[in-house]
């Protein structure tokens, strides 16, 4: 009695602890907290393993609010279960400098897994996380010493239920059979535009059934018992992922908007509040009320969950006695350190190297370092063999060998895109994900995501420009790069040869604090005799360097990036027939090179009176900054075509000769 | 018996054709077309109604091929049906300029009816092209004029099924019960990775069944009877789309690479060709073989639908004179023709008209101009009241009432993207569809889709920055003006108050050769004194212009773009005050300034020498091309944060103040 008095207590002081912090922000999201807020209490003071005291502590139970305009609801568990979230941060919350931004934010609010908002996405993150629960186990776990064996927890909406990445994700995560991976959909049958019924009337439990997944469906939302029952059915299940339908009412005790779209998205406002509050018997006064009694359920379960830490810190004490290699491997992941000597597993290129396209050096470098870096795994989107991204001699994951380092995303690019996320959120893993470059816009809002985030993942690029050839203008990125360079925090490196791509991996594995984007070719190109000696190297990590220094005082400046390189030498050759000194810079990185100071990039590029050209096949835009007003850019300003490689770049101009002539029309000789 | 053969010859005829044009050019894909050939001859010679003579017949069947990189397939079924795509265009396959590129694109072949080889896109147009059959059926169909009741044919891949956009725009198909759109799933089990079996175990027959559609399998993708039941069925079933599974071998008949992922993605190889020749008993020489009697059944299938035609144009010939009216404005859409007077129904805001947001302007013009221009349907991603895209007094389009403009595209936003497309094509339908800016990247490969094929859909894209407000960084645009400008043929108008919107509508209804997306403000705006009194008609197709001019000679050119005009505009009263005169310039589009004569632009932005300064609430990306070597660039170089719109103006200074200050410290004053 007194259990389901406090129960009750709980449950409520999260509703109102919603209502208000949206009352007091003015606008927000009540009506989906105020629905969660039984299964949310249910699932942290009853299943959930978590110690607020340590709240990254590496086996803790995640819990994913993928709906993240529901954060007032995570927002009041926080700090009920003992985070440290303040009752004035949750006045504050949606206002600037606030631990409780509108949508939940990763790294800025301690206990919020991963960055929510834009639909589906947490879903998606949630797969990786729990994939990345198999791949740690695989590696750390030993007899007696279960290091990870954390469940992810979910709650999704209709929304995140109907996103396509959600499918992609969720198909995957069938098909890999993530037992541990356990989601309540939040069927409250109202979007913003209104019932579901407008749009939506597919059986999404035959829907994940079809998937491979484990179903449940609790009738009433407020049932705490169903709750219970099911999300115990859910954790018994483990060869397969558990959704779990919970029908609630959005808006659940306001007389005026309970189940209607009033209640989604904008603060219930002062009279329905205090119909609300009166309706379910809650005091009008104070605002941001919580009782004692709420606050004891959460207690336990922290308490539980501290001594579930302890016991867990001690046995990892034993470990490192009993394992100490792999624990030595695990604290160095989590320092986000790459093993010793990783580099020198590289076989440097040479320039007697016949040609070879910069995705099949990148795939060399993986396999180089792969070794070395455990933490390594990846795969592509179905184009394993075409982006090189097979870490030879691993077996594929899958259900049967959870100690495969290569991944079989399929064809769900924006899956992929979800799911390494998640995979880089355990911050003991480096994953990386393999698609043509014109792929990336399938997979452009969970790269975003990892910009945000600052996750450390490395995208593998391959088929760069028009010049990949026959496959036409559905397949030829021209806008992509410039698209990829607008992000902010994604590193894009788009190397000229062999030796940077050495190089631009290195950069890639070295950047902890955001995502790496390897733009690669598909065409072969030569082995360049100025990024050798180390000049890469030096290089790349610089964003752009002199990679062909002109024979004499240069006249001009060619500035370009990949295979577009090497069109500039050989530019630089005709004009030095003719009698024009042309310097090459090599620009792999926009974002490196504008971090230089100006006085390299000046050194670099020259003064602006000594004209400089861009060559790229891609858009123009954004080329301006490096050029200037007095500069010239080559570049793709409409659609490619279908045509060999040879035939494209002599249609589009992208040959030697043609810059040649454009730069000697440019400099008027 | 003599049909019998003829069928063998026809399938087999399809098969090498394809076999052979692969091996011509030395990369594509002949394993699907190997595979598909007998569903393709089933459908196109017993079922599909098609004149070849008359591509664009306004209610042919749509035969949509998702999976284009199986393009050989349609070139050969193109070339047998007698479209005019000549052996020699076959032999070209793949070669510049030749009708056979390496994805089929529409406008480019006749007979193409969309762009594919992006997987996905070509389901979800399909269900744009199924729904526009609808709403233009129950605009034009009168008793005894069945006008439009054609079929939407789909041949889609495991790679299109997997694809999350197939997933929402199918879920999407399910409820408004399409029963007109017929998809034949080829399930050979092979993607370009390998199996299926290695990342795709789920069950599509049932998650079909779950979106609602009616299944049928083909055991046999051999056995031309079972297809025809099938097929019949399909036909049979009006209330709900059919999905029909197809098993098929990839690369039938090739001894060495039927059934593996060798036979997807390049040529058999000449050695291989022979074996595959001769396995199937077709004679090795001559290559491109077309044998007489492979020619009868789809020279009887093309009779008959040119019988059939002839018998519609005559059905159109007397709808004329029974309904004048409607088939006036059928011929008037066909000739891409607003009506008359279009214009003369919106209200041209005045300058004391309070502040308003632009997406409620753009919501306002829509309502407006709807009445006149009943092509002009659309919706939003479940964000309709946000978006302002509701045309006010027209039910939902839905099962019960296809009279319906609002779409409701649920939380769908690439599934929203491709089924604008498949509406576009019908070259009858103006669709829009809004969400917010920052889910532009959801559906941004169906947005270069529609540029790609110049279709003319209109985005509305509201919550444009920054400036947007508590939803913060994970729902603030910043690198996706930038984004969106950088796609060849998109017009992207970013509108700086009432007026301005009422010009963007404008010419995004007058753009009739390719998409445009107008970007709105979700925060309240004045209404400019410089807009008025037909400037923002004037400037606005212009792309930019001269909205606040100095009170003497300008000594700086402020430029902005949206709501960030009125913040130049409060920086020129600043900074006169100071006695610095300034010039501010609108630049709601740079794609329609930069089709602008030079003279003209240089007159608007002055010289190089008076200083410029760009001012835009997104990614500084692109701007120096506006603003040049001395100019400025005030912009927003990382992601946002969550607060009211005025603290997030003050913290990421874009405010009058802010900028004037900037301005002076660029002048020196």
């Amino acid at each position: 009695m007194q259990q389901v008095k406090a129960a009750r207590a709980a449950i409520d002081t999260i509703r109102f602890l919603a209502v208000d912090m949206v009352e007091a922000a003015g606008c927000g999201h009540p009506g989906a907290p105020m629905a969660q807020a039984p299964l949310a209490y249910q699932l942290w003071t009853q299943h959930l393993r978590f110690d607020p005291t340590a709240p990254e502590w590496l086996n803790r139970d995640r819990f994913v609010l993928s709906c993240g305009h529901a954060s007032a609801l995570l927002y009041a568990l926080l700090h009920l279960a003992g985070y440290g979230l303040s009752l004035d941060e949750l006045r504050a919350f949606r206002q600037l400098g606030s631990k409780t931004p509108g949508h939940p934010e990763r790294g800025h609010t301690a206990g919020v897994e991963t960055t929510t908002g834009p639909l589906g996405q947490g879903l998606g993150n949630a797969v990786g996380i729990a994939l990345a629960e198999q791949m740690l186990g695989d590696r750390f776990n030993r007899e007696g010493f279960p290091l990870f064996d954390y469940r992810t927890w979910v709650v999704a909406s209709d929304g995140d239920i109907m996103e396509g990445v959600a499918s992609e994700a969720s198909s995957f995560a069938g098909h890999q059979a993530l037992g541990k991976l356990n989601v309540f959909y939040d069927a409250n049958e109202i979007t913003i535009d209104g019932k579901t019924s407008l749009t939506f009337s597919e059986d999404v439990v035959a829907r994940y059934r079809a998937y491979g997944w484990h179903t449940l469906v609790v009738d009433d939302g407020n049932d705490l018992e169903a709750l219970g029952s099911a999300t115990e059915a859910a954790i018994a299940e483990v060869a397969r992922p558990s959704l779990i339908l919970v029908r609630t009412h959005i808006g659940f005790g306001s007389p005026n908007k309970q189940d209607t779209s009033g209640a989604h998205g904008e603060a219930l406002g002062g009279d329905e509040v205090k119909a609300t509050k009166e309706n379910l018997g809650w005091p009008l006064q104070p605002e941001f009320l919580v009782p004692d009694e709420a606050r004891i359920p959460f207690a336990e379960a922290a308490s539980r969950g501290k001594s579930l830490r302890s016991q867990w810190e001690e046995m990892w004490t034993s470990y490192q006695g009993a394992h100490p290699e792999l624990a030595a491997e695990l604290e160095r992941r989590r320092g986000a350190q790459l093993p010793q000597g990783w580099r020198s597993q590289i076989r440097q290129p040479g320039s007697n190297d016949p040609p070879v396209a910069t995705r099949a050096a990148s795939g060399a470098v993986l396999n180089a370092v792969a070794g070395a870096i455990p933490e390594l795994v990846g795969g592509s989107a179905d184009l394993t063999g075409s982006n090189n991204t097979l870490i030879k001699g691993s077996p594929d994951f899958s259900a049967q060998a959870r100690s495969g380092r290569n991944l079989r995303f399929g064809i769900r690019e924006h899956g992929m895109g979800a799911i390494l996320n998640g995979m880089a959120l355990s911050g003991l893993l480096r994953p990386y994900g393999g698609t043509f470059l014109i792929f990336s816009d399938y997979m452009r809002p969970s790269i975003r995501l990892a910009a945000l985030m600052g996750l450390p993942v490395i995208y593998v690029f391959t088929h760069d420009s028009v010049l990949l050839g026959e496959d036409g203008p559905t397949h030829q990125p021209i806008s992509q790069l410039v698209s990829l360079r607008s992000i902010p925090g994604l590193t894009v490196l788009r190397p000229a040869d062999a030796n940077e791509t050495v190089a631009a991996w290195q950069a890639a594995l070295d950047n902890i604090s955001g995502p790496t984007a390897l733009v690669l070719t598909r065409q072969k190109i030569p082995v360049l005799a100025g990024t050798g000696d180390g000049a890469a190297e030096r290089g790349v990590p610089q964003g752009g360097y002199v990679v062909a220094e002109a024979a004499a005082d240069p006249e001009v400046t060619l500035i370009a990036t990949g295979s577009e390189v090497h069109i500039a030498i050989q530019a630089q050759a005709l004009l030095e027939a003719d009698g024009v000194q042309a310097r090459v810079v090599s620009l792999p990185s926009w974002e490196l090179f504008g971090k230089q100071r100006s006085e390299y990039r000046e050194q670099v590029l020259l003064p602006g009176e000594c004209p400089r050209v861009a060559i790229e096949a891609a858009s123009p835009m954004g080329w301006e900054r490096w050029v200037g007003d007095n500069g010239q850019i080559i570049a793709q300003e409409g659609f490619g075509a279908s045509a060999p490689t040879a035939d494209l770049a002599e249609h589009f101009g992208f040959t030697g000769e043609s810059v040649a002539e454009k730069v000697r029309t440019r400099l008027g000789k």
